[in-house]
């Protein structure tokens, strides 16, 4: 008898385990190619500065580094991010109050959730959205409301309209904020257009919601110029913004940060110091310490040559491999490390994916698992950052005969 | 206008400011003899052996080290903690999935709450407790049971009472855990019996429900022989252990691990997931390194030392200088960074704290914030772990000449 099975509060029954982090388990052996995780290639971790860097911060800042921190963050870390910030997306006159450091993005989505979200409380997301997200907000109980995405980002028409029904039916107030990825969406790829920015802070005004800004890989962009974010369009007068060294520095550290008004970033601090009193001071000093020799911007150059690369690769692939079908697309993005694929309505991207990994040794991950509502079974996200640009394109062959066998 | 006051969930309100964490912001200043935060010596971190290890891992395993990891927690880090736990408390046959390595101790509390705790449901607590336990399991809305501590722990027939009135008034079935440190408590100081541990085991059976052993200090014993954790006693049955190598190591790396049943470690795993996807993989890695070196046992006879001898000191400089009155007492501690002291009931610690800190230049933390039920007025807690011995003496006869002032 298993004492233990009693004793769970309801929430507990809601947790469901990562789809993505249950099949990158399948896919971790070495003769499979996979267009799976989110894993950035090692090879752009910068490891020499970072080992000496690591060095110096125990030996010398050992009385900070390896001691207790403050909950919003090592000070040090923060002063050198507002910097960062400035530069990367002129966003100017920050201060240290306005911004948090987290356990990886994945704490700031949970401290979000923590914060916002009651019961039965409406949460607009895009359709298809970030895994991650919709786990982290689901344990409070949310109520979704999926808006469609286009080439040029959020269906902005559709979000218009459910706007008005629930102002119609009375249910605007139940709604807290948009969640959205503005820049190369995952899993979708695509970037939201400045228009829609605009378009979006004006919806957020009118009908009165917050908005979640996540940008994990506004950096990594391979083409075309940088659009601003939603955070500075609105001089952050309703939006959060949330940035991720995972994708630019290393995963491994776990840092992520929260920029935004100086009463939320407080209440947000007061629900961290219950989650984990504060995020290790020691991955906070090494980045804080990398920040300041000015390299980030160089190594990111050198990451973003090495995608974009890889990137061409698949998209050639595709172009080359794929059966030629009206009902089979892919989007162009211009960055990050996503696209994502619609095969005929018929199809179901799980239903074959065992098929996948044990026959054409090749993962992806299947698209369903991005949409709140349950739909985009013939959907999936592939992830062209960790394999070498020969096994994107054998990879990809292989992905082009499974798909042709279920073609009718 | 602020857009984001009327959008907080209901929950938010319930999240209080640490009170430890903003009183030592008071205290950060160099002229305070600060008895407050359980802050660790830096002497004691092996700032030589961590700075070479970093660096090696960085060089030689980054493609792990800077990697995503799995939420369980790095393998070899759990397959070294199954080896030390081995050591320390003698619990054999541990297996890598009853293993679940997190952010600090804090998180761990914070998930246990997440996944046991629904609203109104009834905890035990002893009385005073672990203030950062009582602010992540808040959150949740839990109804506290207190149960005064006595120099050998928990009063146990002042549980049994409660217990069985629960029985009566058939609440029993809303009590999910005992919330328990046994080995030295934070706040009191005290260490539970043999005798009492095995009684708290009997009373779950029979009264069903669950105990969550909290052990931060257990290896920071300074005089007698150790008790087994309850979780040795019980099997793991229907206990859960918690450890931490913030006292051992460094709070910096926030390396804590929680030890169950595999059932209770994958519910766990499912709600870490959302929280923070997983714990910083270079810190796992280090301290995975650092205890096949093999010197943390002879790292930790070095701290025992310093702080054995602060504590001596503490203990000496009490009897020493506070008023002979039968009404001022405190603990003797035979381990861990506390001790407690009762003051006349009549006086309020909170109410000459400010005082304290700014003429008397010393700080403690007010008992008050350590009771569930919010007594303990007449109350503080000690810490010796962090000024020096001169300062420790220097700062209790402070403390005791603005106790006289006092006194009735």
């Amino acid at each position: 008898m298993n004492e233990f099975e009693p004793k769970y509060a309801s929430r507990t029954k809601k947790i469901k385990a990562s789809l993505i982090r249950e099949l990158l388990r399948m896919t971790q052996f070495k003769d499979i190619i996979s267009f799976g995780g989110g894993v950035p290639d090692p090879e752009t971790f910068p490891i020499n500065t970072l080992k000496r860097i690591a060095y110096d911060v125990i030996e010398r800042e050992y009385a900070t580094a390896l001691q207790y921190g403050v909950t919003e963050g090592d000070r040090l870390f923060r002063e050198n991010l507002i910097r960062f910030i400035a530069e990367k997306d002129d966003i100017q006159g920050l201060d240290v109050d306005s911004v948090l450091v987290t356990t990886g993005s994945q704490q700031a989505l949970d401290l979000i959730g923590r914060i916002f979200i009651d019961e039965g409380d409406i949460i607009l997301v895009e359709g298809p959205t970030y895994l991650g997200a919709l786990s982290a907000f689901n344990i409070n109980g949310p109520h979704y409301i999926t808006i469609p995405l286009k080439d040029d980002g959020i269906d902005i028409d559709c979000l218009e309209n459910e706007l008005k029904e629930l102002e119609e039916s009375g249910e605007l107030k139940r709604v807290k904020f948009l969640y959205t990825i503005p820049n190369f969406h995952n899993p979708a790829g695509v970037t939201m257009s400045l228009e829609k920015r605009k378009k979006v802070i004006e919806f957020a005004q009118r009908y009165d919601f917050l908005i979640i800004e996540d940008d994990p890989y506004g950096l990594l962009r391979y083409e075309g110029e940088p659009i601003p974010p939603i955070f500075k369009l609105d001089s952050g007068e309703r939006t959060v913004l949330l940035n991720t060294f995972s994708k630019i520095l290393s995963p491994g550290l776990r840092l992520g940060t929260i920029v935004g008004k100086k009463e939320v970033i407080r209440k947000i601090v007061l629900a961290k110091q219950g989650a984990d009193l504060c995020t290790p001071t020691i991955t906070q000093r090494i980045a804080a310490r990398y920040l300041e020799t000015n390299e980030i911007m160089e190594d990111i150059k050198v990451t973003r040559d090495k995608y974009s690369k890889k990137l061409k690769t698949m998209l050639n692939a595709l172009e080359k491999y794929m059966p030629k079908d009206d009902s089979i697309s892919w989007t162009h993005p211009k960055g990050g490390l996503f696209l994502w694929m619609r095969l005929p309505n018929y199809m179901d991207t799980m239903q074959f994916f065992d098929e996948a990994v044990n026959e054409y040794k090749i993962a992806y991950i299947p698209g369903f698992s991005f949409y709140a509502d349950g739909s985009g079974k013939n959907t999936m996200r592939l992830s062209f950052c960790l394999p070498s640009e020969e096994k994107i394109e054998e990879g990809i062959k292989r992905l082009s005969n499974l798909i042709k066998k279920y073609m009718r």
